[in-house]
């Protein structure tokens, strides 16, 4: 039994920091890097992208809508060839940026509302699309299962990765709780490294109703931007240790 | 005899253009294109490296200050770490997305007030060498004869190609008039291309006080920003033709 | 019988110009001046405020979402607390350069996917009214009747000024045709004058299908990004005139 | 006997904090805010503001280059044209949210590398204190006695306050010691204070060479940008009311 740990990283940018990036880095096996178009200086980017080549961290280039202000969480009605053009120029910088620090971008993340619309939005997934295949068609996109880019990626034999969310509440449907109803967030520890084990061990979480849903995931995404986050993927990393799952990249 | 035409272009940002790429890559053999720090979005890069590769014309990463607002035309003090991150996210970005049209960065020019600094301060010229170091260490930087740059990439064995101004009046000591003294600038297309011819053939440069001056340049820079420039340019080019010069990309 | 004529003006950015702003400035008597969010530096917003006072021409804050790189046309979900602050930001901020050269801002105008917004988005046309009751509940808001922001400003009692488009065609219901549809802009200067001057004179305009619509509006906007755009502004003033229309601004 | 004491505030942007500003307007007497420009997002100008206001602490404009990625630290070579509305627009930005919020902007002080190059340039000095003639001639600049922005301010008739640091080191002939030099930073919180209120009670600071330096402050600056750095602040207000001082906004 093996999963993938994600953590958004390297999303400080000039003199502002945001979640602890080294802390992270010792427990996760992706980092999705901030490519500077929400979140992350090229200073940022570039010892984020040494500090995972260190620990052995798969690199993930973490594209965003151009929304500094917005931290990329603002939906944006942006054009497919801007946005295909935009991705693309992310993916290139951060790519070369761990290249030049003994690496390479493994893999693609959308991030924040960017990752919300591709779930649903079939013209901007096809946009996030191209890019990869402009870039690096073997390149894999690292999202929902079922999401429109999903299904975009596939049309296009592009590689995906699918991930699911230990600290989240599921629907009987398998899709997430909206983060706007109660419940949505769990972040008692031991219960998040629960549902983790058991997602990756019997492929099933107890949904919000109670009843049992499939969970196919090769990754699990955790949090890193406040002190009890990181506490939190630390004890969904050590549960998993202990329930003798692998911790590996999927890249 | 051989001599390769530079040009700035993809120099708009958003709905905003300036020059006329198509003209100029009519008349060049090698584009500086802007990387998005001074100017030129994701969708410019994109068209300006599309355009230049049908063309067969050499691609340059055109690295700047990150100034949109004044154009990359204003010195900044930048730490040189943060310097040469900047230009590693620069060259990256371009070159990823030249390669995804079919071309590649094969060359480095720093643009603006960074152009200007780099001749002579000593510290900022051995970020932008670290940077090119860092991710291609054959990418030849196009800068001035006897520049600080010049020297730190020697001592670094990156290479360089030198350029001359067929359109900029010349001391005696062979560096450029100040762009703030009367008849700096040249804008008489007959003279400037007679003056480029006598460069290529002789090697040589009549300067402000009637003295002969040496240039030795490989590469020769055009400006295509008003009609008036792109004219210009095009009689330095049909100059060069009708003397026998071959123009060629160095790269 | 009188009208005012607005146009959008003072959108450069740095070293890029767009449209002829001392072409339009001699047409319009309302100038919705850019604010920097969209376009607009603070020299070109400083010089444009400066022309306009010259001219007797009425200054409007032409506010935007945050987006240099999309011109202001890519909607955003922007939470309303924040789209409240970022217009009353932009607005002090032109009222300010419009104080300090002799002249004051008397009304705002929403730019580009911000207008468009707040035409049917209840949410986000409530923010942009917060911020005129913040800043000066007295301040006009130039729209489109039967708006979401035209409600939500008579629920504010903040006033509110309709707006016509002589270069557009309209719907059966009195709503513009889309310009994704074909005809929606209409670029015949005598047809678009005419047009103009019925408006004014009748406050009737005929619609796509034939029939009579009923316009009612005390401004006309008019544009000028390009040379032909601004002779067909010259002709909506030049024919109203000539039917012994005023041409002045409601502030 | 009464001292000011300011401290930057409001430097977050969008999800990124910097500081602790609540504690920090327990502690100030003026608050100098940040304008969007090194940092300072519309909702954090308007928050700080309205706190301000509550509290009874002075606004004032902390202007700076356009540089949100260096924090405004890095020099930056602007014409003056250009300078001049920029620190206008920011300052009117400000000024139109705080007069929302029930207050105004009452001094003017320039942030990070503005501040420093201000202090010897004269053009760009004159420059900052054109935006105030423009906005309004009655503003007082917050600067250091001697500097550039000074004589400038005092040839146009716009007053200016001087400022004191308790925690940085003095040279004899009484200016700052260069950060880069050891023992320029003094953080031991009852040394701070002591000097602090020796440099109100006396005017008097000893130099780094234990000579007596003549200061004559009506304001004093403090940091809040660590936790240690709002215990300072603390420890300085608490030693002037024990000393009998009265901490009061000179606005």
């Amino acid at each position: 039994m093996v999963i993938d740990l994600n953590a958004d990283l390297g999303e400080g940018f000039g003199i502002w920091r945001l979640g602890d990036d080294l802390a992270l880095l010792d427990i996760v096996s992706s980092a999705n890097v901030a490519c500077g178009f929400h979140a992350g200086d090229p200073v940022t980017i570039r010892r984020t992208c040494a500090a995972a080549v260190d620990r052995g961290v798969a690199i993930g280039a973490q594209v965003s809508y151009r929304d500094l202000a917005g931290f990329g969480r603002r939906e944006m009605d942006v054009d497919p060839e801007e946005l295909c053009a935009e991705v693309l120029y992310q993916l290139a910088a951060v790519d070369g940026i761990a290249r030049a620090m003994g690496g390479r971008v493994s893999y693609l993340k959308p991030h924040g509302a960017l990752y919300n619309r591709v779930v649903r939005d079939p013209v901007q997934a096809a946009a996030v699309v191209d890019a990869v295949l402009d870039y690096d068609a073997s390149l894999p996109i690292l999202t929902l299962p079922g999401s429109a880019v999903h299904a975009a990626a596939a049309e296009a034999e592009v590689p995906t990765v699918t991930e699911a969310f230990a600290d989240r509440a599921y629907t009987p449907s398998g899709t997430l709780v909206s983060r706007r109803e109660p419940g949505a967030v769990i972040d008692d520890p031991a219960l998040v490294a629960e549902r983790a084990v058991r997602m990756v061990v019997e492929g099933v979480v107890t949904a919000v109703d109670g009843s049992q849903v499939r969970v196919d995931a090769r990754s699990m995404c955790v949090h890193g931007d406040t002190p009890g986050a990181v506490r939190l993927a630390r004890a969904v990393r050590d549960g998993l240790l202990e329930a003798g799952v692998a911790i590996q990249s999927f890249a």
